[in-house]
């Protein structure tokens, strides 16, 4: 039997500042007639909270090291505003969603990060074995869209900040077991780009051998390096489908069977 | 055929603030073997993150004036940190939680309090239509415990800030149609007293007229005397039990078969 097919979209950088561009994008995710999972960043809100109350944060290779206190200025930003000003328009919008973290339905366990080099702080790492299928298909199937946020729980009470792409490609790649699932990063480019600074370097497709080789070549900085991994990673592991692309092409990529940003081949 | 028994608790006061003694309350609340919901106060927290973020709090007759910033410092504290915090404890003590503001599967949908004499702000009101019945019994069907904070949204996209007693008194009355409810409101005071100075001066049972008379000697002040309107108008609509107790007489209450608060009753 064919599986269903679910849609994974996950929305970050920019988008998550702009109302207008936020709005609009919620209206299109809303548009959406499969199954569907929304996984959203943080912004630059945590940030901007931090500043004013003078919680210095400390950012090594790109990843964010989680005190105590930045891990409650996480929790409130993620959790807290964003997650449900997401949820509130999503029901404006006759989406019938649910606003999650890990803890919640104990719906993703994470393992605090061991310190090795570096002590990450309350950073939670994830695997598809993390990811409670059986409670998170209880909500599917029964039409509510789970909004997940970046923070994970340790199943002993500690709560734990978690990259959101890594949620967005663990839940991806864990529910394929089950469904057909459509792997979608939205954020403020068209895609994955030769040259940053350049959006007619579009890169419209790229397997692993070519992923490989760009990045031997150092070709990718800052978040897309660890994203694309774990895309990646994502293909291996059964997901049917990757895309990253721009918010504002989410609706036209469903609809005319196009990719409209960087699609990803295994081979 | 017998309704089957839901206990609605309420956590609140200044045990949001303790630690230790919050913990004990959730090691207690997880032991109810019925169908349970949690709704959780705001403690302290809201206060602490306003006044280090520069922002004035106003309260009218012991309630807040919630302006737009307030309103956000109430979203990052209740939804964000307390609940979160809250739902991660109760899975580590194998109570399968879920955190819910009024949003998250249009569980409670609020009307902004029109401005009459006095503009409250982003505050919202509830009824027992206001409450999703269908979603809250899925929840509940499936050995699901929600866990409410006081943040409820208007169905147009727009979240408030609602008390949490009318929002524990609210889910009773609305889900008395479908269960036997138990509401019980636990704090740091043995129950109701006649002169809150004085902790022997517990009332043990109240009945509608003997409150009436103590209202009219205005025995009652602070938040007390809306948490008692609520509780009274919660047993008319149809709960069946009202106790009003130290969080942690909880336990012994439900296996005693005794009080241990005040009773509250119809006649």
């Amino acid at each position: 039997m064919r599986k269903q097919i679910l849609r994974v979209v996950k929305i970050g950088g920019n988008v998550i500042n702009h109302p207008e561009k936020l709005k609009q994008f919620l209206i299109d995710f809303s548009k959406i007639k499969e199954t569907k999972i929304l996984v959203h960043g943080g912004g630059r809100l945590l940030d901007d909270l931090a500043l004013k109350l003078n919680v210095p944060q400390t950012m090594v290779q790109g990843r964010r090291v989680t005190d105590a206190s930045s891990l409650d200025i996480a929790i409130m930003t993620y959790a807290g505003l964003i997650n449900k000003q997401l949820v509130a328009q999503l029901q404006s919008l006759c989406c019938m969603s649910l606003g999650l973290t890990g803890a919640d339905l104990n719906s993703i366990t994470a393992t605090k990060r061991e310190v090795q080099e570096l002590d990450y702080g309350f950073v939670g790492d994830i695997r598809t074995e993390s990811v409670n299928l059986k409670m998170i298909k209880l909500v599917l199937t029964n039409g509510i869209c789970p909004v997940f946020c970046s923070i994970t729980a340790d199943g002993s009470g500690q709560l734990l900040n978690t990259n959101a792409d890594a949620i967005c490609a663990t839940l991806a790649a864990a529910l394929s077991k089950e469904y057909e699932v459509k792997l979608h990063f939205c954020f403020e480019k068209h895609g994955v780009l030769l040259d940053v600074a350049d959006d007619g370097s579009l890169i419209t497709q790229i397997n692993s051998e070519q992923y490989a080789a760009l990045k031997a070549q150092r070709i990718f900085n800052g978040g897309m390096l660890p994203k694309l991994e774990m895309a990646f990673q994502a293909l291996k592991l059964g997901v049917s489908e990757v895309v990253i692309q721009h918010a504002e092409n989410l609706v036209a990529s469903l609809s005319e069977e196009k990719c409209l940003g960087t699609k990803l081949l295994l081979h």
